[in-house]
């Protein structure tokens, strides 16, 4: 038989290497040449798949994105609005120490986007895609009378995922001063101020 | 007259060196020879004030917190309180291209201390420094009876904190999509919320 290389195995061997790194010592300071090691792989091996370090950054993000996007899209599916609403974000908190990682490398990921234009745009892109989709649950949910009439759902889009990614940087910063109740209690008055008025 | 360094001068001079760098392609990538060129010094001048890259960082860092800062406290003299936490906090939001910029750095600081212990620490102080301050102006205003009987001035704090730094973020990712006006709307719904209900 021919050798065949399984070429999604390989990047899911991949995305667990770089995980791993991510989480023993950042993104940031991390060589190719650590990541082939990590994988197992010649550094030769790896640059079939990466060009450089500015790729492997944005593989690790899109990593933490898809894992991040599978919770959000399960959990956005309960029959009242503002839970949905709630249950979604509450999947993009930084409540146990592997989304305290996935926090991690995201933060990595914007302070290295800063200086490297292909990665801005993966930022903008992935900001303007999250505003949009929770946009359309807020619009969904106040179109079925769940939520106030008058709600700018692009604007309260803008504002939940602010808090939620503010509550990261600072879960971050201080695991220990930002505990997972604390957060969740914060996530729950901001939703809940969605609802009608009674 | 004997040669004498004014080391308050050169300070100055220096911060200004690192601002313009930062502001122009960040710092990430910047070597501590181009900040020594930028400040018309030699890098052997350069190395009295910072060791490594990582001191250079903390410093600019420093900077941003000194204006934001001075920023922070001259507007928190509002009479009413909510005014002066919405003044004060309005100074943090990067409602022009220099609060951008700061920002920018800021972020940048952020994502660098994830891979080094000193800017980690630096991080988590300047948070826990933060939070304290916003929460006392907030049982301030809680004890003049300008805010709600009830409140949790710091699970309060944390969360306007929150919310700004994630607007800085989401304005970093994409400026024209969270312009100036948007943010400050933003700010005005959280802060009126800790008005007492009528």
């Amino acid at each position: 038989m021919p050798k065949v290389v399984d070429h999604e195995a390989r990047r899911a061997a991949l995305g667990e290497a770089v995980w791993r790194v991510a989480l023993r010592r950042g993104l940031e300071e991390a060589t190719l040449r650590e990541i082939a090691a990590e994988a197992g792989w010649s550094t030769g091996v790896l640059t079939h798949y990466f060009a450089d370090k500015d790729e492997l950054v944005c593989f690790a993000f899109r990593l933490v994105v898809e894992r991040a996007s599978d919770r959000y899209l399960t959990a956005a599916e309960a029959e009242d609005s503002v839970d949905r609403i709630r249950a979604a974000l509450r999947e993009t908190l930084p409540l146990d120490e592997e989304r305290l990682a996935e926090a991690r490398v995201w933060l990595a990921f914007l302070g290295r986007s800063l200086s490297h234009p292909g990665l801005a745009e993966e930022r903008r892109a992935f900001y303007a895609q999250w505003r949009a989709s929770l946009a359309g649950l807020i619009e969904d949910g106040r179109r079925r009378g769940h939520l106030r009439p008058g709600l700018d759902a692009e604007a309260e889009a803008v504002g939940l995922i602010a808090l939620v990614d503010g509550l990261a940087l600072q879960a971050v910063s201080d695991p220990t001063a930002l505990d997972a109740a604390r957060q969740e209690k914060l996530l729950d008055a901001a939703v809940e101020r969605l609802r009608p008025a009674k």
